[in-house]
């Protein structure tokens, strides 16, 4: 058997790890409920269960190495979990370090939303592309920066907060202190949002949907504001990386014939990058596995 | 003597050329008033003439190579100047492959704003910092990426049109088709605009800039919304990049105590980013000899 390495997706609710080889197979998946009651040493051990588990499986000699994502920002040079507003308990945690010490094999650390985008760019819809964009659509909205192939991470690896975008300069409040970011505009939660707002009989996104297909005419406005948002905000990346793709991914994709036009005529209108260069925007392929082929990436990549 | 290159930049009003050596000396400039009636060979045969003039004085021996910085659209991969507003005659003009045909030296193209942008990180405020954004506040709003050390240009040379950014969705139409970019309320061409909106006996920039040092109010809130704009905007680019270093340039500069705290505010609200890792957001220091070091730098970093 060649090389694999282990990669890990910690969310909120979810924890999973995969084997994935050299090539891309996915050779072994594991999932657990993240239960964000318990402490950071039993979410540490947790986790190393998990690849551990893996890596019993499969041999210790093959593996190359192992990626965990996480949601939050984090000190690349350290491995610390600086900020996380989904596993708070993780905050200030050496957690490259403590994975490290009960599987002694080396880790690496990435953003969740930035290993998604390089899962996308290796396996997905972005395979064979070296600069591009993910756009993540759920509670919130993450986003990841493709450079060169690499992930775009800033002096600080807070690069890529594409959610936290100033679409609508006097819009909704947002906790992390602005008005009227991306994702308050555009996200799952903000079609749910909406709904409220026009009086609809249904607060699920998938629901909101239906009444949409159905001819609803003020579930179709939401996605038509939804779509404006989002397109506005990609207006200003063509405008400001001009790559030739960008990629769409979560629940809300689902409407993309609701939303999409409405964001195409705010690209075209508002990027003159787009209508001379016509980068594609498409949406991913992997779904909820995306951060795992990114975690599980990141070793092969670092070793490359 | 060392190694020197021969860097110009051909604005619309004028056209420099300097040489400068490896150590960023500088060892001789050249302006003349670029004719934008002429034809576009008498342009290329002008821009040759300044480059051959220098070389002559300098030595050919020596000669590391030629940069040209160039306003508008640049074709990397072609040499050609896709669309230039400024200069249209230009459009569609292989400037490369001539002016290498006139000098029989190796010639590297760069738009304007980029080369701007490369020559401060060389020899000016950015000196030293690998990541850093220039935005160049004139009659309109250009902008640079260095990333890595080098300028970011996406897949058709477009990147870094900052300018273009939405920072009002349905504010001031622009030429590029798009409502609310800043440069449209924030260049020194949105100031003297807001003078007339607000009634202003005076329309020069540096006239307003004075009336608001003197106390005007209606003086000062233009300002104030100019600072707001700019601040928008800023926040975007630290969300999207979480670069170190972002470096401001233009006639506008002098009004930095105007401006400044309304955008710095803007920024301090709108940026998470901002707030956690605190970047440089400072004036830059080479004025319009940026874009002459940018250029010059070119052959340099080709050759290394």
């Amino acid at each position: 058997m060649g090389q694999y390495s282990i990669g890990v997706d910690l969310g909120g609710t979810n924890l999973r790890a995969a084997a994935i080889s050299a090539e891309g197979k996915m050779l072994g998946k594991i999932a657990a409920p993240t239960d964000v009651s318990r402490s950071h040493a039993e979410l540490i051990s947790s986790i190393a269960a998990a690849i551990g588990q893996l890596r019993d499986s499969l041999g210790r000699e093959n593996l190359a190495g192992v990626g965990v994502g996480v949601p939050g920002f984090i000190d690349m040079d350290k491995g610390l979990i600086v900020g996380s507003n989904n596993i708070p308990q993780l905050e200030g945690v050496p957690v490259r370090a403590e994975i490290e010490g009960i599987l002694q094999t080396p880790v690496i650390l990435e953003n969740d939303a930035n290993a998604a985008a390089l899962g996308e760019s290796w396996m997905g819809a972005g395979q064979g592309v070296a600069d591009q964009i993910l756009i993540t659509l759920g509670t919130g909205i993450g986003g990841g920066i493709i450079s060169g192939g690499r992930v775009l991470h800033g002096y600080r690896g807070m690069a890529g907060e594409i959610g936290h975008i100033t679409v609508v300069p006097n819009g909704n409040p947002c906790a992390c202190g602005n008005t009227g970011c991306l994702e308050k505009h555009a996200s799952a939660t903000a079609i749910r949002s909406m709904a409220l707002l026009m009086g609809l009989p249904v607060t699920e996104a998938r629901d909101i949907y239906d009444l949409a297909m159905r001819g609803n005419p003020r579930a179709r406005m939401i996605f038509q504001s939804m779509g404006e948002a989002l397109g506005i905000a990609l207006a200003t990346l063509i405008n400001v990386f001009n790559f030739p793709l960008y990629l769409l991914a979560g629940g809300p994709l689902s409407a993309w014939q609701l939303f999409a036009p409405p964001m195409l005529a705010e690209i075209e209108k508002r990027s003159f990058a787009y209508r001379h260069t016509t980068p594609r925007i498409e949406a991913a392929k992997l779904g909820n596995e995306a951060g795992l082929y990114g975690a599980a990436y990141l070793p092969f990549q670092a070793g490359s």
